[in-house]
């Protein structure tokens, strides 16, 4: 099945209690893109200002299975910036500035080749931009879409018509509470499915992720690890990891079912384990088939009941 | 093998946000004999006062596996007593009050008749009192204690003395952060296992646990429910099905393994999520053997990877 991701791509500058990187590649669609790789062919839609770096493209050549025709450099514009400074412990950080650019200007366009996508990911971006993307996107069988707690409190209304024309949504634990308004996990996993999607992914961090599903419920805990240098995409790759795996084993029949949707957890799940290990993508980059294979069965050897 | 627990018997009075018990038997021991008597014999070891009302005998009664011949109602005596108010959510709680009475004197004494016992835990009490209750059982083969913040404030040395001579440690996330002054998890667990045990299990809560085992590691998600009454006795209901498995399941050889040791704690996350189904210990009362198995099947197939 076709893939193809939509979001952002960025600039950004990161503090961590034992580090710092400046000016590094990020954004949701780019760490999403990253980690779907390894499954398959993934098409990215986004734009960037006319400063994006032109060293940021031997990133995109670590993964070859990234198809960026859909990658737009507006003349004119400045490409999307984020600061974030990590506290104490790695499980919270605080925003030190965003820079919109183009990202606050108009969306990207779907390219024409790219419009028979079977399987779409909506990564974060206002639901009004999510919903003119999906548009762009009529073969569609199964769509999936991230957000964020901005939305819910300033672009809510957006995100209701969004929730009734997707399949799936991805989104933080907090999140979930924030658009339920229920505390108890499951109870608002239960209730975004009454919002319209037939199945929600919460994530937890370090805590691992619950999947609420029509046809069931699943808990899976994340990879327990020491090394913690850069949670920065760590929820972007879990989804690009679970994308992909969704997108390359999946014929259209099964693609959503609670079934596929479980065994792409746990390949999001150790994507993301080896994100976090590197500022930036620059784990992903080094990152290699065998590696996954290894920490997959490591992973299951751990949870097998 | 025979299990042995000593801990603390006493009566609660328990406020949630969305209702009330007062009076209610409670205590670790109590509620680690009652999940422990789903997987065989388990002899009790605490103190209560003469003011221990004759109603919660019956209680005993639902639980035929708990051998109570170590359970001394002390003349003149006052019952332990708490009183703790959950917040909204039920991850936090408040302790509204704490009479020692029985448990701030003379500790319990093991029977004769209970000093060949092969498997012990030492739920949740000073850590001085918990190594004079470890003296009286020599033929201990495998010995885990239970902690708090309380201890690892007032008597850490006493602690460190403790876990010299334990086999494993159960405690709570942020207690093993304030034991060790790690806030990574599994930094938190390797360096308890500096301090003498050969396994610690460190209990998240809502979010599950993580094992950590001089031969391996394990994380289990909780069994994601919505039924959430009374917390309380979950993390000492969670040892309690933890011990009760490895007494039942395990030759003495076997006891204490990283394999041993993660199918036990399968068994405790089930008998978890049924204690705080209802407040104290009304809902393991009526449990039976036929639904703690229709549980874990339902749980692994959750898991499965």
């Amino acid at each position: 099945m076709s893939l193809l991701v939509t979001g952002t791509i960025g600039i950004d500058d990161i503090v961590t209690p034992t580090g710092h990187a400046e000016a590094v590649l990020g954004g949701s669609c780019m760490y999403f893109s990253a980690a779907a790789s390894f499954f398959g062919a993934v098409r990215l839609v986004a734009v960037v200002g006319e400063d994006f770096p032109p060293a940021f493209k031997e990133v995109f050549a670590a993964f070859p299975t990234v198809d960026t025709r859909g990658l737009e450099i507006r003349k004119g514009g400045k490409t999307f910036r984020w600061g974030g400074k990590y506290l104490a412990g790695m499980n919270s950080r605080e925003t030190l500035f965003t820079e919109l650019g183009v990202v606050g200007e108009k969306p990207p366009v779907v390219p024409t080749v790219f419009s028979d996508s079977s399987c779409l990911f909506l990564a974060n971006m206002p639901p009004a931009v999510q919903l003119g993307l999906l548009e762009q996107a009529p073969s569609r069988k199964l769509t999936v879409a991230d957000t964020m707690d901005l939305w819910i409190n300033v672009a809510k209304a957006d995100l209701l018509v969004l929730l009734r024309r997707v399949d799936g949504l991805v989104l933080n634990y907090d999140e979930a509470e924030l658009l339920t308004g229920c505390g108890n996990t499951v109870t608002a996993g239960r209730h975004i499915l009454e919002m319209g999607p037939r199945f929600v992914v919460i994530k937890k961090g370090e805590h691992g992720c619950l999947l609420v599903h029509r046809d069931g419920m699943c808990a899976l805990p994340a990879y327990p690890t020491e090394k913690v240098v850069d949670p920065t995409g760590c929820g972007d790759t879990f989804a690009g990891g679970m994308m992909g795996s969704i997108a390359a084993a999946q014929g259209a029949k099964d693609m959503g079912s609670f079934g596929s949707i479980r065994r792409a957890l746990v390949h999001g799940t150790v994507v993301a384990s080896f994100t976090i290990e590197a500022f930036s993508l620059d784990r992903l980059r080094t990152l290699t088939w065998a590696e996954i294979e290894a920490r997959y069965d490591e992973y299951a050897s751990m949870v097998r009941v």
